[in-house]
């Protein structure tokens, strides 16, 4: 059976790549393309809703999406984790309504933030390094402030890591007090460094992209795995067996129901 | 109770820095150093040995030591599955006899190799280059070997990584289907990348030595871990919780019940 | 003045990129286009012919081009000295005869071997890892083989690197007794690491391209060079002032009135 | 003949280094080794004096030295372009005075922000990394600075480098408009990384050092030039011949007589 797919913010780069995915495979069907223009009322007859906007707009849409029973693929970072627990309860009880959110659709950059969770209870000096090209205009980029969390999650009994003196202008950006140093350069799309050093030894792990191509798996696992969701799922690690431990879990919450399936149980 | 240690090759690099951590470390007694030319009875009285000889040395060395009821540290590479499974069966059912093998005391290294296997699954192309300081004269280094079996162990239901023209000189050796690529350089001690590559993306696995430091963590933990060890366990990742599942699990035999605990059965 | 520009090999990548670049540049017409079924008489009436064909066939397109007037600018690697000096011959007095070869049109690449010679002098460990994406079916690739011959020239009087167990399968091919390690994966385009190592200390020398676009504007000041040029000139540093002294100039003699002007002597 | 030479601040980790290099070099003999204690008579005898104080005792040092006709190596960085000028204007028209200061001893470091500088005129995006042992209190290191000033430099006639949106904190310190970030991590003693973007590509220039071996090269080829330096000169480069043209030396002023002999022309 043919999954129909509305795209919601489908003129920018992601909303393109997705359309023209979604194109190419088989098991879907492109039914609508919304932009800024667009009614809402234009996705109804879709299965499936993609929601690739700005924070602002992605609220409203995923609302308008399940109230008439559309289920949506979120595709942009953003949602606190207060409006995924307001989203999570509203959605309880309702047995055709599913939300996946997906902060980021790189299975290769979810594995690297888990990693660097994961080693992160060995090695007390952290600092992340990104690296994007000169276009992008905030900083730090978003996994790198859902990397640091994750960090400052796995080391949560054992403190803040041990950053000197970053209160110096070069020291880079505290997030969850790991130092993040954002760089912003032609020639690159997207990297990430992060540094783990302990006495006599540092581990990197290293995510670099060198085109969209590195997301099109983990949109078709998402959009695969929306079809049939119930409730809120956070995170490609939630879709994809990675082989992570909770610990080293790559979505905002990494356990609690309410993340993977809402107040349903 | 001070745990009385002696250390058999104690005039190599790893036996000097063994010899004066165990020195240096509350609640150890460094009762023997022993070298090539010493009898081995001289690590009589002692109650756990450490053995940093040679791979044709060292067997003799852990069965002299389990004759006398002294348990054993194993800190040389070389042990093969076969001699593991030989030992773990002449431990069987021997109640104060246990001998465990380190063959990397890195934290680092141990969770970098775990990391890469981890990934490898999701990953078609894997390669790996390790350098070492120019006096290494083995190459590809027992680490990097170790590696490549793991990521291979990972592979299993999937095949072999997709390493093109393998034949070609400047393509490295193969291990486990992984080419790995050995640099003999002045100015570092160890360092090893892995790269996994996929459509769009690489991530990187990299681990750097600056000093022996790096050892001592791993040292004592092993140590600890010896003074009360039955049976055979292999493996930095059986004495700390590193986090790791099964698949990413760090030891020449992953799951397996004679590596780790022998005589339990 | 419009420069009318035939291009020979239009249908391979570089034939693309190079085709569409004259189409998108003021004072460039894009004349011809030439693919292997075409007959070189189709080159007739252009200015300056690109040939972008393969080592077999390039030499047969420069020698119609001259015989024709037509200046050219050679965009294939695999041009030997010897051809290179019996081409210089060849225009050797004559005034209106002009070709330039170009075996590598990305400035980054061409100053990043250029430094890798000029430091060569002072570091006895050096080796070179190069990555392509896996369809490349040649090792190691001729970036690294100019980059190690540089380095051999630049160390003439010093002797060859200090190599050590170059007769192990994982230490990689030599080429002018520098190690060189090719990787073929997935997710990146071209990378070219030139670690130097000496006593406490390595420099690395890192170039990576990610699209294309590397070469254009190596290729523009090419076409502008090849306009009014004389004799053979081989090397993008012969044409740009990259500040390099012949110990490191990039091309494939460094110095040799030959290689600049030709006809000149 | 034996030079005689005295070290100043012979007590930090550089003056017990040079201290037993010196012991351990033939052609030289250690006479006196001064602490923040001693009396600067107590250098009275030395040929040379080598300064390896702080920035704010080395004027006094050097000044005591010439006054008592012994040559001066200066091995702290900090003296500013205003304090050199003065030396060299004090030093004009003395046959036998002559002060040479070295910011950085190790060559690798010298070309490698030698190279940085050189190619900056060809890429607008460059930003630096610098780690150091979590124990360095100061950010961004000196190295890093005269890395980017020498980039500044190079640029003089394109103006600043492309960085774009540097009011954020994780931007970095812009010196010279370049970024710089500054990491202070345990398991690495310094590294240093220069990223050049251009259209398409990036270029990377890194070093790294693994142990105070690094420097005693250049603490040797400096002591020799030393001993018969007339006015002032600063800078490896300035010594040994690197290679470097004038656009890419290493100096704090990389033309200038001045800078090179004092007004003693």
């Amino acid at each position: 059976m043919t999954t129909r797919v509305a795209v919601i913010g489908a003129t920018g780069k992601m909303g393109r790549l997705v359309s023209s995915l979604i194109e190419d495979t088989d098991g879907y069907e492109l039914v609508a393309r919304l932009d800024s223009k667009s009614a809402l009322s234009e996705m109804l007859g879709a299965d499936v809703a993609v929601d690739l906007t700005a924070p602002g707009v992605s609220q409203r849409v995923v609302e308008f999406a399940v109230d008439h029973g559309i289920r949506v693929l979120v595709g942009t970072s953003g949602w606190s984790q207060e409006r995924i627990d307001s989203l999570a309860f509203r959605l309880a009880g309702l047995d055709d309504a599913g939300v996946v959110i997906i902060p980021n659709f790189s299975i290769g950059s979810v594995l690297g933030s888990a990693f660097a969770a994961q080693a992160a209870r060995f090695f007390d000096s952290i600092e992340i390094v990104e690296a994007h090209q000169a276009g992008k205009v905030d900083s730090p980029s978003g996994t790198a402030v859902r990397t640091a969390e994750l960090i400052g999650r796995a080391r949560a009994g054992l403190g803040p890591v041990s950053a000197p003196h970053t209160d110096q202008r070069a020291r880079g950006q505290q997030v969850s007090s790991v130092p993040v140093h954002s760089l912003r350069l032609d020639g690159l799309l997207a990297r990430q460094d992060v540094f783990l050093g302990g006495p006599g030894e540092t581990l990197t792990i290293s995510h670099n992209t060198l085109s969209a191509e590195a997301y099109e798996r983990g949109i078709l696992l998402a959009l695969a795995a929306t079809r049939t969701a119930r409730g809120v799922t956070v995170g490609l690690d939630r879709i994809v067996d990675l082989g992570l431990g909770e610990a080293g879990a790559g979505s905002p919450r990494a356990a609690g129901s309410a993340a993977t399936s809402g107040a349903a149980e």
